[in-house]
């Protein structure tokens, strides 16, 4: 099995020291190599007062080696030394460029999976980055390799007890009535499903769908969306032999007691899954792109620039996404 | 201290054998009658297979007497013995009748507090009940009593460790946006802010604002109501010596570290706000009317159709409410 590969993130971000700590106490964690600045990660073990790791620094992917000792970095420098808590667009092409030089190791087989340190969407705008983050970036690179499921990207975030898929991401919420088509939710189940067979073993998943109003609408009395477009969308989805529910109300979702009986939620914007994923998994969430030709997971936080350089980052999401991007990896090696 | 009024609900629903419950065990419960059909009360007794309980049946409110084995009911016919999981429209308006004379006898101050079981809306909208729920009736029946203070009726719902405002209720997502106005958002911070105080002897609480769009509008990257509205209507607060933040990330507000950081939250919209809390508490949650000149409380879960009669229902959310009504009533009292 490939080790994975990690970009570096925002320099000025926490990324850098969570891979430093990460490495520093590698002990069971999956093998991996950093798609980043050395400097700058050797700055972000310094910070940590963590001792000078040894790196084993190459220009190309097809020449990265996996040592117990040595942590190997595909050199992707940056423009200007970081400052943490400063991000600074002089570095927003280096950001970029180590998602694509990521993304490249998995297509060219020379990491199994892509795991990815937070980026600041607002550095990267002045950088003409023209994708509203990772998820959409990745899909952009690999949209013409081959695939033969159904296409995502679908946002996936996943905790120990939870794992909900998001139909809408970073919609205002205005638009997001209009953007909730019959087709569009269909499809959400539809890569939603073959990701939890294909990629978390799940032979039969039993997915719960959110509605859009409150009380999902109450027959009608509260909005229509559940009875024109989402329950026709799951009947759709049922017709095709997968399990979904009908709308369901989504604040009577999320209990211990109710996340028995499902293996994941599809829910229809961003806070409505991700308010209880965070307030279930603030730590330990694990964001994830289905549906694509290569695997990507990430922690479930942002680049913590008020945090930053100080070592009070917690590493435990990103020692979550690097577990679980593993796990997908032998379990799709395995198919 | 006089005792609180409890309004029986849909009789078919769940709510009367959650007051058979809590009187069979009512050792540390606070004093309360009931406003409702006493031979239905009884029924419900006895499918719980529960002594038979000693009754004082009285008509007018006046009458009510708190007894140690006795329980006092302020009788509420129905037009038809009811038949658990089966609402049936001819008792709807005995259904309403319970809920008025239950607000009635605390604005004539035989009760102290009105704690009510839940209704079934579908049911009461064939009896032209023109209410969306409980909070707007009783806002609609105390409407002209006096009361100084900023006039609600805003919806909080309460649990151990959260309590939650809703700037919206059971509005359609689709008219959330356009319904947030400055001055709404504006005036349930100041009924919030005033209720912490007055009810919950907060004297100086702080409020956490949540922004609609995802990440609460990113800088206007990801809508632009937080820039246009809701942080002008957190600034006019903090002018009026209002402690309330503005917009914040609604999904990191809910985690456990996070909710040490304010006493309660203003949620935009339903969803927003009853699924961190129903994510929480969904077992002990209550309901809470804020900013009218009576108490209510009421236990945030439904009629519980599908389980009703059969003994399931669980009574944890109605003790909850009864103790957050006699907390409340007592902090009101010693003002």
């Amino acid at each position: 099995m490939k080790p994975l590969a990690v970009s570096m993130g925002d320099p000025a971000g926490i990324g850098l020291e969570l891979a430093a700590r990460v490495w520093a106490e590698r002990k069971g964690a999956p093998d991996f190599f950093l798609v980043g600045d050395a400097d700058a990660f050797a700055r972000a073990c310094a910070r940590l007062t963590l001792p000078k790791p040894k790196l084993n620094i190459v220009a190309n992917a097809g020449d990265v080696r996996i040592e117990a000792e040595t942590l190997c970095v595909l050199d992707t420098p940056l423009a200007m030394a970081e400052t943490p808590g400063e991000p600074d667009p002089v570095n927003a092409d280096a950001t970029i460029a180590a998602i694509a030089r990521g993304v490249a190791a998995v297509r060219d087989s020379a990491a199994s999976a892509l795991v990815t340190l937070p980026i600041a969407k607002s550095v990267l705008h002045t950088a003409d980055f023209g994708f509203p983050g990772h998820t959409e970036f990745i899909a952009h690179l690999t949209a013409n390799d081959a695939w033969a499921q159904t296409r995502g990207p679908v946002m996936m975030l996943g905790g120990a007890t939870l794992k909900v898929a998001l139909a809408t991401i970073h919609a205002p919420l205005a638009d997001v009535p209009r953007l909730l088509t019959r087709e569009r939710i269909a499809h959400t189940g539809r890569v939603l499903h073959e990701a939890l067979r294909r990629d978390f073993g799940i032979a039969h998943p039993r997915i719960a769908l959110c509605g859009l109003n409150p009380h999902a609408g109450e027959d009608g009395h509260i909005g229509r969306e559940e009875i024109v477009t989402i329950n026709p969308a799951a009947a759709q989805l049922r017709a095709e032999g997968i399990d979904i529910s009908d709308a369901r109300s989504a604040d009577a979702l999320f209990h211990e007691q109710a996340r028995n009986g499902y293996d994941a939620v599809l829910a229809l914007y961003h806070d409505q899954g991700l308010i209880p994923i965070k307030t279930l998994h603030f730590w330990d969430g694990v964001n994830v792109t289905l549906g694509l030709p290569i695997i990507r997971t990430s922690p479930d936080h942002g680049t913590g620039f008020d945090i930053a350089g100080q070592g009070k980052a917690r590493a435990d999401s990103f020692r979550a996404a690097l577990a679980m991007a593993r796990t997908m990896t032998e379990r799709r090696a395995a198919e």
